[in-house]
């Protein structure tokens, strides 16, 4: 859609998105020393800059021990010297009392101001400075020695783990190669090519006059003792002056380097001519001060660095803006649009009207790509990318194969799962439009199959072969959405469908999980106090009878119960060893356990509490980074080990994964091909059409949505989409499957995702306060194949996955249905029902859409649900897909409740609304919003994609 | 202790530290009309004034439908009005442009200035506004009808929760009763006699001139359409000018808004003669602004309330400073002093130099507060008070009970200590020096009576008359205490004794919940499927001896077991029937039951967990605050009811807390009193006074580390404490208590301090973004008089009170380990250890000790904690007590180690100490550390009581 006076800025948006966040970034020219492609914005004047790194060193110990002292540094964020702890401050934002901002404009007003600076050592910049200052020869000479002392740095211990990847980037620099560079961790985190300022400040009582010195070095050159990291320095800045009012000169000093710090401070002031250049630039800066009340906040407070920088885009803008006589309004809601819209289309959606035209472009385009698809995998990162993804497939493999095998009694089971999973997703791998995908079986997906097979076995059907014409059916209904480009469809499922989609198969998830464990303690009954007796023993047939033969079989010392007990014709043998020696086991606990029901109550809730707290290991402040996100990553894993452990140590008869003992199907007595027909009518082949159907909405919902997701701009994809030769490669698949009786399989949301982020290519220097900025993915084919062939390898681990205990997989199941669940926006709006209007978070959408119309809409989606819910909950469940296509048509009926203004910030908006939009006029919230800008900055932080679309 | 260069603050910290709180909290006078108490300090003038509400009309729709808009509203903080959502913002920091700021300076010098305007209502003021400007008659008339305008006010519907105790403030103020006040729900929040300032601003076509008005009326009158509350103006500021900038009026009105919120400048402004003071109020508030950077900080970005307020205390310092030329050093010291010092010694404890001259005077000092100890409890706060004082007691005297009656085998079970609760709760209530403190069983009184038990049992004493002479012993080792004024040593127990006491205990109680725990396992063993059999049958005796009339005793045909087994001399009765019938139950699970044991661990977790995440509901953003409140406070009782509610609903044969059926002692065949002997040897009654003596310090220790906490000046306490007394009284229970044979009693700090919190007098009116303001306690002896017959009463309830199964009581047992163990700071320090120093906190210690030092410190408290569990586990481990009292001779070791800088962030000083600090001269951190106002925000926040001495 487009907003009223945007047409100037719209049509780049995606362009200037990435633009304005590498400019966000504040780190200059970011890119790594072997990344051409990142320099390819040459736009903004700013980022061409190097980096600066300024420290202030103040003079302390007058009039006795004079001593100059590194007591500050920054480089996007302010640094102090804890000097009592003997350690630098976290970063944080900068305060700075306005008065020594103005001190400093009167010094440097009327100090001395050398721009261009021929020095080529500390030694001739201070002989340059001093000859301008009126002193006597000897207090010249003092001076002059003591600013050519050596200052009192803080060098932090080596031992600090550098920042990730900058162990790489320091074999890639060559510059400078003294030992000392190597000991100062900060060092490695400045970019090649960084420079250096040095602000000198402090009272010194044998000056007259205050003393204000600024020099622009022409060529920066290294001022060995000055600063901290051995940088060539380009600014020189001293701030002496007699001792006066307290402490002034270290506030001014640090003014300064603040002062340095800023970006367009520093664009302008390397540009400066004169020392009117450099005042405009100081007054520029003044002028967008953000200043807060003394009596609201503490000057001395800390703030930590914001999440996102403000953008120098917007601050070039705004300046654009003064001189263009742009109205604010229509630049702010152009950067709110580039912003908000979430499916902003891409160019693999446009239609060619032609017969698989789509197809044919997405083969041709991918082609070109083809060989570096594998050239480009030729880094260390992916193969931790393989072991990570490898892992989750694994998991996925077991828990799906042990579910799908439980709900189909055993007709797909976990061999299946590993055999189709690595068939599969490496043909996947090697022909889709989208490499990164990762085929998986998903939530939607098993829902149906399990409704498909109560079908066919509440009508007596063959499933298997049933199984297979569905499947037929399927690729050929997908052939016709590929032929049509029914893809390009894909803009009308909105966040509204998606997270239907989504809630339902979580809430499906949680419900059978629940139901699998309430089934297996049903299995295995509580023996309450109140039941007559319980135990077994073995009886011996015959009163009385062969009594003398019956004593005479206790074969072992050990074995004292029968002994002893003086019975005539029981004993309390096991029942396998009673049935050996011709008794009969008796009793109503020869065939039930007990035990078992609490213990796989509590592996149940061990392994969902242990997934849970180890997803949430993340966010602790504990452990390094690298501990934390393995914990974290490898969750659902150690959950279920942890399961299997307790398990093995206890050694009661849970039940457990139900594995082939061979390589064959799970199902006995069936070969790897199915039959076409099996036991079927022949008519049910025609039949199978109607259930395909289904499928296949279910199908393109999934796999699109997932794909939508993936081909986002905001993970800057290079190779581009290819929606309908994915579509095209997952039919092909799902007739391949059928026909060997193995799951189906879809492109999966969260796991993909996954693989895309252990692909991630970020900056690889970041400086104190900055978190990694984020370049790009490794788009190859490599890593996805290496994991399917090693998934296809692991089958032979087979045998040892019969010890994973059922009720940890069920445990692992309610995990990933909750936290599906819990990743959607619906259930934040669903929390906002619950909470006072004081405590509700500041959100985007609530500043902007009264909260009974917030509330309206999340009640129309609950509404949505329980149908969605007692539909399933009916004989007519297979419908379901049907019924999620229907929310599609909801959410066009929405139109007629919510204006399309509403519409934007709780959903997105579908093709003809953007259409609308601009004939509609504008809305009151228009009127008056003068300040749309206030929320930019919300609207710069990075996106991450709010949706678990599939369960997985 | 005693920083250099403070002499001329030290004294009076105690008085300077309430007002600087009194004067931080930027309300004005405080005092709800009810509360004299509070009127004491006249010392500021600032805090004299009444508080302002100021509101921005913003004039908007030019040139079509002008009308007057409120955009903007401010007490403490900035509220926006959100134009979309229709709600106003959260309370944020205002930030300004200082553009903007400056703009509305030179506005001010050259527009209209009346202080002290006559104006008797808004036509009167518009009036004489209006005639000082130089318009046509025409543009006059339509100004001043511009003016007149009612403007637009966001009126939040009513229904929204007014502030906590707002009702009671509602009934008190008698001014202004129009109906419209009560639906606005901000008025309610207003204290009595705040002032309104209107600000208006806004772009006007046919104005030439920028118009800029300021208005002071000499006596404030109700500008009836003007601000959204209804409340007498003072200020009036107009700022309109042509279109010309962007937004630039409004931004200059939220400027004015600004500065008159902030309290100096209204000081100033209230005080001012002519335009020269105005805008000298409006330099020095700029001269004080806090700036942020433009590169590093988004303007736009809201940023909530911080916790406390900057002192306006500190900022007249500061302007003292400049006047008198006093160091700032010394001053930021001084205020350091206060608000570090924890044990700040009362003047109760000053040495008399007479025995018993404490107690005299303790009981001379607290006998005048006499009958106000009970005509103070004449209020509904204390209803609630007494509610949650009393579940918490009973859910203790259950927990200690059940506890103490398992560790020492009934000799003081459920029933005995609800009566010792009751009866020396309710002694001490009435006799106690500090009436707020609720006695109760504690932890390390409860280990050592464990240790004693055991002790008596291994040397086959008579336990409680052998206690009964301990008894003895300790109260005439305590009346010995009193009489020589013992409690004066207090000050030697520092943070590191307190820490190691509750560490200890803690661990203790977490070592024995998880070891009773897996006693109870055993108990009940886990039946294997490798066990030969398991159950029980009911065997008759003689083989094949009267079977016919075996098989004619199955009277019922659902006894189908028996029946139908054909069986010659067994059957599955159950045991008690089988016994009934003349058989005997054989078998290895006749006698414990299935399922048992996992079924306690599921109670054992559940109760548990239940507990800690109902604690941290208080920190849910669901729900109103009040339901949070309930279920946080009530963790434990709802925990036991979840627990007994699951069993009751399963019906296992669990474990169940031990209850007798009649009014007796829990161990059988003994009467309420102790005789003196029993079957111990005379001379056990002289060796009691060794384990007396342990006894005894421990008490003291307790006891008294309670007290000093329960005392701590942040309480603001009016009637004084009484340590001696206290002590007495404690010595005194104690001898009653053994007599009868009841569990002993101390000061529980824990249950004292929710009993005290429960009891906080707050300020009733809380403006937006401010935290309701803490006034005192309302110290009496009724509610604990009150909780402790409802606990005597409640004795009569014990017959319910078995169904509380024994899992349940440990889980909530091992929750309290759990949370005291998390509340100290040594766990703090502990997680630091394992922390990278990147994600370590910004905590005051860390800015002032080295890492290092700080990790040596922690490591040698973990080796005192490793060495005392050591003793606990051998033969010896009777003797903690005195280990726990060598920790304060460790900590007088410490000195030797750490520097006393280093000891007070990371401890506090002990006396001795503290004399010598100033000698030492000054450490190299104070040499360089001139700016240590930096940490005085951090030094102003409100302490919370940091320690959970008492595990209760």
């Amino acid at each position: 859609m487009k907003l009223p006076g945007q047409e100037d800025f719209g049509h780049s948006s995606a362009h200037e998105n990435v633009l304005a966040e590498e400019v966000d970034s504040g780190l200059g020219p970011g890119p790594g020393p072997g990344d051409p492609s990142d320099t390819d914005n040459g736009e903004s004047g700013i980022s061409q800059d190097p980096l600066l790194f300024i420290q202030l060193n103040e003079l302390l110990g007058w009039p006795h021990a004079l001593e100059w002292r590194e007591t500050g540094r920054w480089v996007l964020f302010e640094e102090k010297l804890e000097v009592g702890a003997g350690r630098w401050s976290a970063p944080h934002v900068p305060t700075l009392a306005l008065p020594s901002l103005q001190k400093l404009r009167s010094l440097l007003a009327e100090g001395i101001v050398l721009l261009d600076c021929q020095a080529q050592n500390l030694l001739e910049l201070v002989e340059q400075v001093i000859s301008g200052e009126s002193l006597s020869p000897e207090l010249r000479g003092q001076l002059q020695a003591l600013l050519l002392q050596r200052p009192q740095h803080h060098i932090q211990t080596p031992g600090i783990r550098p920042c990730r990847g900058s162990s790489a980037f320091r074999n890639a620099s060559h510059d400078e190669d003294s030992p000392l560079k190597h000991q100062n961790p900060l060092r490695q985190k400045l970019p090649p090519g960084a420079e250096a300022a040095a602000v000198l400040a402090g009272e010194l009582g044998f000056l007259a006059q205050p003393l204000g010195v600024f020099v622009r070095l022409r060529t920066p050159v290294v001022l060995e003792p000055l600063t901290e990291v051995i940088l060539p320095s380009r600014f020189f800045c001293l701030l002496l002056g007699p001792p006066t009012l307290e402490g002034s000169y270290r506030e001014m000093g640090r003014a300064a380097a603040v002062l340095l710090s800023d970006p367009q401070f520093q664009w302008s002031v390397r540009r400066a001519s004169d020392l009117h250049d450099l005042l405009a630039a100081l007054d520029a800066f003044l002028q967008e001060l953000t200043t807060l009340p003394p009596g609201r906040w503490d000057r001395t407070a800390r703030i930590p660095p914001p999440k996102c920088l403000p953008s120098q885009h917007k601050r070039l803008h705004s300046e654009l803006q003064e001189v263009t006589g742009l109205s604010g309004r229509s630049a702010s809601q152009a950067e709110d649009w580039h912003h908000h819209g979430q499916h902003t289309p891409s160019p693999e959606l446009q239609r060619t009207g032609r017969l698989f035209g789509g197809l044919v472009q997405d083969v041709r385009r991918k082609a070109c790509w083809y060989p570096s698809d594998f050239l480009d995998a030729l880094h260390p990162q992916c193969f931790s990318a393989v072991l990570y993804i490898y892992l989750a497939t694994v998991t996925n493999a077991i828990t799906f194969g042990g579910l799908l095998g439980d709900a189909t009694e055993g007709a797909q089971g976990v061999l299946e799962s590993f055999l189709g999973t690595a068939v599969a997703g490496a043909a996947f791998c090697l022909m889709a439009g989208q490499p990164l995908t990762i085929l998986s079986s998903t939530g939607p997906v098993l829902v149906f199959e399990r409704l498909l097979f109560s079908f066919s076995r509440d009508h007596s059907l063959d499933y298997l072969p049933f199984r297979l014409w569905v499947g037929i059916w399927v690729a050929t209904f997908c052939l016709v959405l590929v032929a049509t480009e029914a893809s390009l469809l894909v803009r009308y499922f909105t966040r509204f469908t998606e997270e239907g989609f989504c809630a339902l198969i979580s809430l499906i998830f949680i419900y059978d999980a629940v139901g699998k464990m309430l089934n297996l303690i049903r299995a295995y009954p509580i023996q309450r106090p109140g039941s007559p007796a319980y135990g077994c023993f073995c009886h011996y047939p015959g009163p009385g009878g062969n009594a003398s033969e019956w004593t005479s079989t206790k074969h072992k010392d050990t074995d004292v119960l029968s002994v002893h007990l003086g019975l005539v014709n029981a004993s309390l043998l096991s029942p396998p060893e009673c049935t050996r020696q011709g008794g009969y086991p008796r009793g109503p606990s020869c065939y039930t356990v007990p035990d078992v029901a609490f213990f796989s109550l509590l592996l149940f809730f061990t392994s969902f509490l242990c997934a849970v707290a180890l997803k949430h290991v993340k966010n602790s402040r504990l452990f390094p980074s690298v501990v934390r996100k393995v914990l974290s990553d490898f969750s659902s894993v150690l959950a279920i080990l942890l399961g299997c452990g307790l398990d093995a140590f206890l050694g009661l008869a849970t039940p457990k994964l139900l594995v082939p003992t061979e390589f064959k199907p799970t199902l006995p007595g069936r070969g790897w091909l199915v039959s076409p027909f099996g036991a079927n009518p022949w008519w049910l082949s025609v039949a199978a059409a109607l259930p395909a159907l289904l499928l296949s909405i279910l199908i393109f919902m999934d796999q699109q949505i997932t794909a939508v997701i993936l081909n986002r701009a905001e993970y800057r994809l290079q190779k581009g989409a290819g929606f309908h030769l994915d579509l095209f490669c997952v039919a092909a698949l799902l007739l391949l499957t059928s026909a060997l009786g193995l799951p189906w399989y879809v492109s999966a949301t969260v796991i993909s995702l996954a693989h895309m982020d252990s692909l991630r290519r970020e900056s690889k220097a970041c400086v104190p306060g900055e978190a990694p900025h984020f370049l790009g993915i490794r788009e190859q084919r490599l890593t996805g194949l290496v994991v399917f062939i090693l998934t296809g390898v692991s089958i032979f681990l087979a045998p040892v996955l019969k010890f994973i205990p059922m009720p940890v997989l069920y445990g692992i199941f309610l995990y990933m249905g909750v936290a599906a669940l819990s990743s959607i926006q619906f259930m934040k709006r669903v929390q906002l029902l619950l909470m006072p209007t004081k405590h509700q978070p500041d959100t985007l959408l609530l500043r902007h859409v009264p909260l009974s119309r917030v509330h309206l809409f999340t009640a129309i989606q609950l509404a949505c649900l329980g149908l969605l819910w007692i539909i399933k909950s009916t004989p007519a469940a297979i419908i379901f897909p049907l019924m999620l296509l229907g929310l599609v048509g909801v959410r066009k009926a929405l139109e007629w409740v919510f204006s399309p203004q509403e519409l934007l910030w709780l959903d997105e908006l579908m093709p003809e609304e953007e259409k609308n939009i601009p004939e509609n006029g504008l809305e009151p919230e228009h009127l008056f919003s003068r300040n749309d800008s206030e929320d930019s900055e919300l609207m710069y932080q990075p996106k991450a994609p709010e949706i678990n679309i599939s369960v997985n």
